[in-house]
């Protein structure tokens, strides 16, 4: 058998890859293979001296701003410390695709030179390095989306959300890794191949943004940007235990959402970091500089700095603990349940949420995101005859609907819509908590066998609801042991139906134990200020 | 040959609706063949006593709601009074399609005795008759839309919008007529006929809204709600010298603009008045009582009261007096000069508009519009055999665009949104000032031979930007005179195109002497407050 004629096109696409990475930044033999985490290795492969390493552990993104308008460190400085920590991660967790060191570089130089000369900065994102995912063009890279046929086409023109963070002074300086046609959990394609977690490589670091969750994860960028359609920027916030914002349609610009493909089910775009006052930053800073100037589909809703502050009454929250069609794993089930005690501790009420429109509003969003019967990724894969990996949820002929049949399913979503806001209004609920997925971490190309319950995060997207991710657990050894730990009805459970099933088996605490366990705050349409004004509250009751 | 099996459908509904209309109120044979006009008839027919002509002569809603609330008139007696005035309305101008007076009635009765009880009010409209079109479901009612097909299905719920005004307190009477299709300037159908122009019997009273249009220009209604994809409100409320705005999608709700089959050019639902107060009025108050809240593709973004207030500073407007593809005939040409005149003698900036975009954009609309290639028409015209009506923007099978071609043209859409914005933003206008039709009146079914040139309006839909009509002059025996006027390139002119040709060809001062013109004052996205805001200084100058 010859290689398929793809294969070189891939070899040559990661040969150019690693030869964007400097000679010196490179990791011998011995440390790709040590046992130690990235974390371990970045920090003691002599690669970034010890400022570089405590600049680029800062989380908050304003001390970083305040380093550089007080002129501690330059723009040069600090894209050459996030520039070796995306090197070192990339060879540990395979997150980047696009590496553009030079071009970052130059640009730093440049906002430091007018810095110098001005005494102004280009913008609140002055000087700071900035990832963003494989889905942004970036002028004169390639966009591949993880498609091999969509190698070596560079795009003629950045698009919006890359354009404005220019505007407002950041540097670009790597796109990061995805999976195939973006609609998997995990994040790996024939062109760059597998993405793991940063803090555990037998696991995945998640998915559709993956690459951007691992390198954020790691500390190779302070603030990255992903897409979400279905759980795309919070899986991986989840399995990396960071903040991020998945938000309503039209509230971050990307003239993606409003393409006439995405119409049953937008594709939003939205931060993600490792600090809630970074993700916050930046909200405030993109929606000050008038995005709706730039972008004809943005909204000009301001960002409502009332609505986001820390509240000053009680608040009333639902929470889901289980969805009723995918048990979560013990460390989500006790991380869900400290969370809720945490909150009714402190004098909020909690109440327990009504989920039963919940698998409806799933299964609509399953058939939406089919409905072009996999016309769109078979297209992209008869380009060089590359094949599709199978498991994705990527529709078949049999799932295609008719023009007609969209309309009807566009009128069954707007109807649903309607019931569950009608749900929402009648609670009085100030927002909803809920895990992100029910699992904690899979090795690689397991999620595929999962049978894709997204129910916990795709159902916000069918509603274009906003949702905010927190950190508040780690997996516990002991605590959420299967057979000795604190969760009894894990240990008699009786799995209702295929996922479930294979949640409740693939569930191994030698594999995911110290993983980050994340909860989702829903704060409703266009309720991106509400969901980070609650984030506070659960932030502060874990001590941050 | 046999009667085609619509035809009995059709009498049968146009019987209901005569006998809608109580038998006081019917106009005898000699007064509807009369040459009175439909004012001066509704003035001196008699149904109407001179309070109740009073009332319905109020061009300003708080001033009913002022007579309301200090108890001066009851609900019962105001909705009678429009009741009738709709009914001669009707009789004189076919603008009427669902005519429910007994449930007005009942309301208006029920509201009143509530007040009486409690002393408050149900809302904003507490107790005010208002009309909408035949194309928003009202619960119990025919939504014919003008075709056959559709009579005798009565809806099982209200629209949104038709939601949100009861829960605001108005109380609903009739609803009003439209072309079949919806997509002309001229309302006629199989089912209602043909609706005219409530100054002149001879003329068209526009479309879609035409019936709307008519109803309210002659009194019938204080506030009608349109709705608008090409022009379909401004053209309306151009012929019948009314106020209106088309705003951007999601500002008033209504499902249907967010509805898959709308995607590339969304329609919207908008006021229409005999005042910019009333105007401003229903928009504050609407958007004061959170719409988004019962419809979730409602943009939750409140009247911005400070944004719409009469400027403080000084104006910069762009002006088209001609798009360069169809010249106004010389009422229109002559309202534009004094327009840009009064603005500027008070001192504010006029600048010529750039147009060489405007062909563009107004191809891409109709590419659009027509890119399900007629199907849906077709549909419709199937249930009963209905025939097609010739010459409306409807397409054919060769317009039919596949879902990769309307991928391709929603992203030359985007393209040209950016465009535009750009040409906006670099140009400082505060808004655009255009003509809402280069022409003044058409005798019915002429508009289907006019080449359907809707550059002036439909370009505002496929860039999804708010407008505002105002109307400013009437056209002129001397003044407007083709020959003897005062437009002296009119007298010489040579057409461009087909389209122009007609307009040109089709202009009869004696036809349209005194017929209102009026202009259209563009906002930009979610430019409603802004263009009320200039329309607050045009209305000014013109002494209202």
């Amino acid at each position: 058998m010859t290689e398929p004629h793809w294969k070189p096109i891939v070899h040559r696409k990661r040969l150019t890859q690693l030869q964007s990475i400097p000679q010196p930044w490179r990791l011998p033999a011995s440390t790709l293979t040590s046992t130690k985490t990235p974390l371990e290795t970045i920090q003691t492969c002599g690669i970034l001296n010890s400022e570089e390493l405590q600049w680029t552990e800062i989380a908050g993104i304003t001390e970083l701003v305040r380093l550089l308008t007080s002129r501690s460190v330059t723009s040069v400085q600090l894209t050459t410390a996030f520039c070796k920590r995306a090197a070192i991660a990339q060879q540990l967790t395979g997150c980047l695709t696009e590496i553009f060191f030079d071009r970052a570089l130059q640009r730093a130089k440049r906002l430091d030179e007018e810095f110098e000369r001005t005494g102004k900065v280009a913008g609140p994102l002055h000087g700071i390095p900035v990832s963003v995912k494989d889905r942004f063009d970036v002028e004169g890279f390639d966009t591949t989306v993880g498609w091999v046929g969509l190698a070596n086409k560079p795009a003629a023109k950045s698009d919006s959300v890359v354009q404005l963070l220019e505007s407002m002074g950041a540097v670009l300086y790597v796109k990061t890794n995805v999976p195939q046609s973006l609609m998997m959990s995990d994040s790996y394609n024939h062109v760059f191949g597998q993405s793991v977690n940063a803090f555990n490589t037998a696991l995945i670091s998640g998915g559709s943004s993956g690459g951007e969750g691992a390198l954020v994860g790691a500390g190779g960028s302070i603030l990255g940007i992903g897409t979400d359609i279905g759980g795309s920027i919070r899986v991986p916030s989840n399995l990396q235990g960071l903040y991020s914002i998945c938000p309503t349609t039209g509230r971050v610009p990307w003239n993606c959402s409003f393409m006439h493909q995405h119409y049953l089910v937008p594709p939003v775009a939205g931060p993600m970091a490792r600090s809630l006052p970074t993700i916050e930053y930046f909200m405030q800073s993109l929606l000050d500089s008038n995005p709706w100037n730039l972008d004809p589909g943005c909204i000009p809703i301001p960002w409502r700095r009332e609505m986001a502050a820390l509240p000053t009454k009680k608040l009333k929250l639902g929470i889901v603990y289980d969805d009723g069609v995918v048990r979560p794993q013990p460390p989500v089930m006790r991380a869900m349940r400290e969370v809720a005690k945490r909150l009714t501790d402190a004098g909020h009420e909690v109440v327990e949420w009504d989920t039963s429109l919940h698998t409806a509003g799933t299964n609509l969003w399953t058939k939406s995101v089919l409905s072009d019967g996999g016309h769109h990724c078979r297209q992209l894969c008869a380009i060089v005859d590359e094949p599709l990996i199978q498991g994705m949820v990527v529709g078949t002929a049999a799932d295609e609907l008719s023009s007609v049949e969209k309309e009807k399913l566009e009128e069954e979503k707007y109807t649903f819509q309607e019931a569950y806001l009608a749900q929402w209004l009648s609670s009085g609920i100030d927002a909803l908590v809920l895990p992100v997925t029910p699992w904690v971490g899979y090795k690689p190309k397991q999620w595929v066998q999962s049978s894709q319950w997204l129910g916990y995060t795709a159902l916000y997207n069918l509603l274009n609801y906003a949702a905010v991710t927190v950190p508040v657990a780690k997996a516990d050894e002991q605590l959420d042991h299967p057979v000795s730990g604190i969760d009894e009805e894990w240990k008699t459970y009786a799995p209702r139906n295929e996922a479930d099933r294979f949640n409740y088996g693939q569930y191994v605490i030698d594999l995911v134990k110290e993983m980050p366990v994340t909860v989702q705050i829903v704060g409703g349409r266009f309720g991106e200020e509400k969901a980070v004004s609650v984030a506070k509250v659960v932030d502060g009751l874990f001590g941050r």
